[in-house]
């Protein structure tokens, strides 16, 4: 590991009780160099597929060997097993109950341990309610330190989805997806990805959702006003967006929802 | 001090206000080397209760040496005391007025000064709101970078307890506890701990809460399903929880509320 | 630049998502001993106004040296322009739009220029929706390092104020200014500083707000009790406060709303 380890935090903790600084202590009292950041700790209490999502958003902006805790566990304590994924650039700790699924539906190299050997926990305290502070912070410490190699930690296991993510339906002139989330300014993030169709058919096509014709795709959010539009967002994810409001209220949307992209000229079939 | 000062912030300024920000900026103004790391700034506005239950939860896992800034200090600007205790292995900041009740409740060894040496306060600014930057940010950022020791901080005093935390009340065979918070999952934590019973009280003893009975304790929130349920939570704390769901919305439960442990088996007395 | 050079956010992300992630991820991956530390994410979407003046009450006590990297920006992706903003002791980058109005109304020397030069973007990668990853993280991870010096990124140009800041009107005995936004504890903060008048006014005058008259300025949060008052909080901005309680919701007031002070003594005015 280099001189200044950095372990990035994915939970569902919430930032009002003391779970996050409990981990990052049980951390620091291991590794006192380790660099601590956060992508957020307010994913929705026990929502691993808005976890999924965020993380396969974020972790690419990370320098190489960045170390990622993921928690969002409404297992913990039962025998769901705890993951340790190496990825080309990447260490990853997570349950496995497929918040890692969209990490590795993106990268070509992924190899999965179980993680079990206990002589990298938090010494005479594993509970059965908080492996956060118990697991996940001393393994994560441990591999910063450089005093765990994924090897130590636990055997080669298949990695295996979890979780059934909405799949974009397709058929020659459209393409039909969901609302995944909503992000902080009321944008809906759907699980339409640019790639997804050819660039010809996103220069024409229409987006439509609860009866709305939003018209043809955005590029800015300051391309328009007044209406909801549609634009790809910073992950080339389709966003519902409404300048300067919430496309979340005004609409309204809910998650779940069907957005649908169609072919406006003839030739341009996705 | 070590190389890399570690400083810890437990406080109810809120993220949404610069003056987290600002506490950082002061400290790092005067010890450019202190790693700054947060308990929660989201105690309830003015609870020196809630605060003093979760810092005595959360620092035990920080590094020895640790300096805790505290401040959750409706009396900010009145003649109320600012202390820096010193316990065998962490230092802590904060008002004289119960914040540190629960953790010197805790610790064998405790010296409490009251900080009145005005030439660590920050120079030139001292304000009637707002001592978490001319005092306590500054007075942190001297005992991290050994400019101060606590013996220049001002006269040892005795620690005198301000709150008058719930008390678990125990018969022959009933422990009698109120709920003292919910944290971000809607778990009701409560004041009644491990160390109020016998192991073999709790293993037969049944919980309940305004006329519901819960039953026997789990062991994990994955143990059942679908109903409220009671368990030990990380802290060693009675919790009532909802498994996927928020107890506090599902019973429904409120702060201040009694709950009840009884033994269910003639022998198991308390 | 140092050897652990400071950045410093503020933005209106939000913590839920995973921008402010991603941007600390993008600085790292460049400098990877740039220290990086939060004023608030929690600014209202698009609320330049609030973002301009929670930047110019913190700035001030950050080190000399510090970057600040100012994100409020409903314009991403148009043609306004980022500035990168040289003051005597400080470097900010924002986007053009006002949100630096306030600290440069304070600072005597300022120099702008307009970021331009894409070879210290991140590259390859251009988004129209988040520059705070594509443009302002690499910027500003770029100065942090020595890579880039603010003479690098771009011309220099005027600085322009961009927002009409509401201005306290001043008559021979009397202030009239606005509430501007609310704190955490429902304290509102208004336009009025301490500056706008003489000490000898404030000393007799009397805080009017809604029809109920506050009575003379109070020093401390614990002077009073039960009922709103008024006072200079710790930015020297008169604040309107409710002991233990929030004015916002106990007056209850709004954010616009008219603020008066009036000389009750004859020979007091402002």
């Amino acid at each position: 590991m280099t001189k200044n380890p950095l372990i990035v935090f994915l939970t569902d903790f919430g930032l009002q009780d003391p779970y996050v600084g409990i981990m990052k202590g049980a951390v620091l009292s291991i590794d006192r160099k380790a660099v601590l950041i956060d992508i957020t700790h307010a994913i929705e209490p026990h929502n691993v597929v808005q976890g999924a999502v965020i993380l396969s958003a974020a972790y690419r902006f990370f320098p190489k060997g960045t170390i990622f805790v993921c928690v969002v566990d409404p297992g913990v304590g039962t025998r769901r097993r705890i993951l340790c994924v190496r990825t080309r650039d990447y260490y990853f700790l997570a349950p496995d109950n497929g918040l890692l699924d969209a990490v590795c539906g993106q990268e070509k190299k992924v190899v999965a341990r179980s993680v079990v050997n206990q002589k990298y926990f938090l010494p005479g305290l594993l509970s059965a309610t908080f492996h956060g502070r118990d697991i996940f912070a001393p393994v994560a410490a441990g591999l910063a330190k450089g005093r765990a190699r994924p090897e130590d930690l636990g055997p080669v296991i298949a990695y295996r989805p979890r979780l059934k993510l909405p799949v974009v339906k397709k058929s020659r002139n459209r393409l039909k997806g969901v609302i995944l989330y909503f992000d902080r300014f009321g944008n809906a993030i759907t699980n339409i990805c640019r790639s997804d169709a050819r660039e010809k058919f996103w220069a024409e096509a229409e987006v439509r959702v609860r009866g709305h014709v939003l018209g043809k795709l955005r590029k800015t959010y300051g391309d328009w006003a007044r209406t909801a539009g549609a634009l790809f967002g910073s992950a080339d994810r389709l966003e519902i967006a409404y300048p300067c409001g919430s496309a979340r209220k005004k609409i309204p949307l809910k998650a779940g929802e069907e957005v649908t992209v169609t072919a406006t000229v003839e030739a341009s079939g996705c």
